[in-house]
C-alpha cells in the first residue's frame, strides 16, 4: 500500500488527481505500479487501476489476475471494478471509499450484484485518513489557486 | 452503425468476440472505430467501445465526447458504461442487448442510478437481430470446434 501512496503522491505532482495503484502477484512480487494520468494521457479512462491492471497482464503474459492483488488508494470507480471484473483480479484492498464516485461499496456495488461474473474478495479502509487527506489537500489546493 | 457491424465481422475474423464500436462527431464525421481485441492484445479491457472512446479523445485533443455519439453492435458492459461516463459521450446507440453482461439497460443499469455524473442518451435494439445473429454464430462455431 506504501508503493500506491508513493504513486499517487508521484500523480500529484504531475497535476493529476492524486491516485495510486499497485498490482501485486503471488509471493508479494509487485507485478505493475501506476499513478493517474487523465490529464498526460489525454484520456479519461487512463484511471491508476486501469493502467496497473494493463501492465501487469503485460508483464505476465497471461489475461488473468487470480492470484492477484490491487492496492489502490481510493475506492474503484465502476469502470475500474467493471474492468477488475474482466481482469479475475483476486483481491481489491482500497484507501479511501468515494460515497460519490465509487463502485464497489457506493453506487453500483458491482461485486454484490447478482450474477456478477467474478467477486474479488475486498477490504476498503486501509490507511483511509491518510488517502482522504491527501485527496483534500489536491483538491483544497485547486480550489484556492 | 453499418461500421459498427464491419468492425465486429472484422473482430470475428481475427478470432475476437464480435463487437465493433464507431464514435461519431457532429455532422457525422466517423472520429474513430474499432473492434474487439481482447486477444491480439491480451488485453481483458480491450473492448471496441474504449478502444474507440479513447481514440476519438486523441483524435480531437480534447478530452470531452459530449457531441459525439457512440455507435456499439452489443449494450455495454459496467465497464464500457462507466468510461461513456468519464468521456463524458452525448449518445449510445446500441445493437444487441445484454441480459447478462450489459450495464446499461441491465445489471446497474449504470445511467439510471441516482448521483451518475453523466448520462448519455441511449437508444438500444438497432438492428437488434443482426447483432444477436452474429454472436451467436461465433459462440456456436466456437462450442462446436
Amino acid at each position: 500500500m506504501s508503493l500506491a501512496f508513493a504513486e499517487a503522491r508521484a500523480a500529484a505532482s504531475r497535476g493529476e488527481v492524486p491516485v495510486g495503484a499497485v498490482v501485486v502477484g503471488p509471493g508479494g512480487t509487485v507485478l505493475a505500479r501506476a499513478g493517474n494520468r487523465t490529464e498526460e494521457l489525454h484520456d479519461p479512462s487512463a484511471h491508476a487501476e486501469m493502467l496497473a491492471l494493463r501492465e501487469a497482464v503485460r508483464v505476465r503474459g497471461g489475461q488473468r489476475l487470480a492470484d492477484c492483488a490491487l492496492y489502490v488508494t481510493l475506492e474503484p470507480c465502476p469502470m475500474c471494478a467493471g474492468a477488475a471484473v474482466h481482469f479475475r483480479i483476486g483481491r481489491i484492498l482500497f484507501g479511501a471509499y468515494d460515497p460519490k464516485g465509487g463502485g464497489v461499496e457506493h453506487g453500483p456495488r458491482l461485486f454484490a450484484r447478482p450474477g456478477c461474473l467474478h467477486r474479488p474478495e475486498t477490504i476498503g479502509g486501509l490507511r483511509e485518513r491518510e488517502a482522504q487527506a491527501m485527496l483534500r489537500a489536491f483538491f483544497g489546493a485547486r480550489r484556492m489557486s
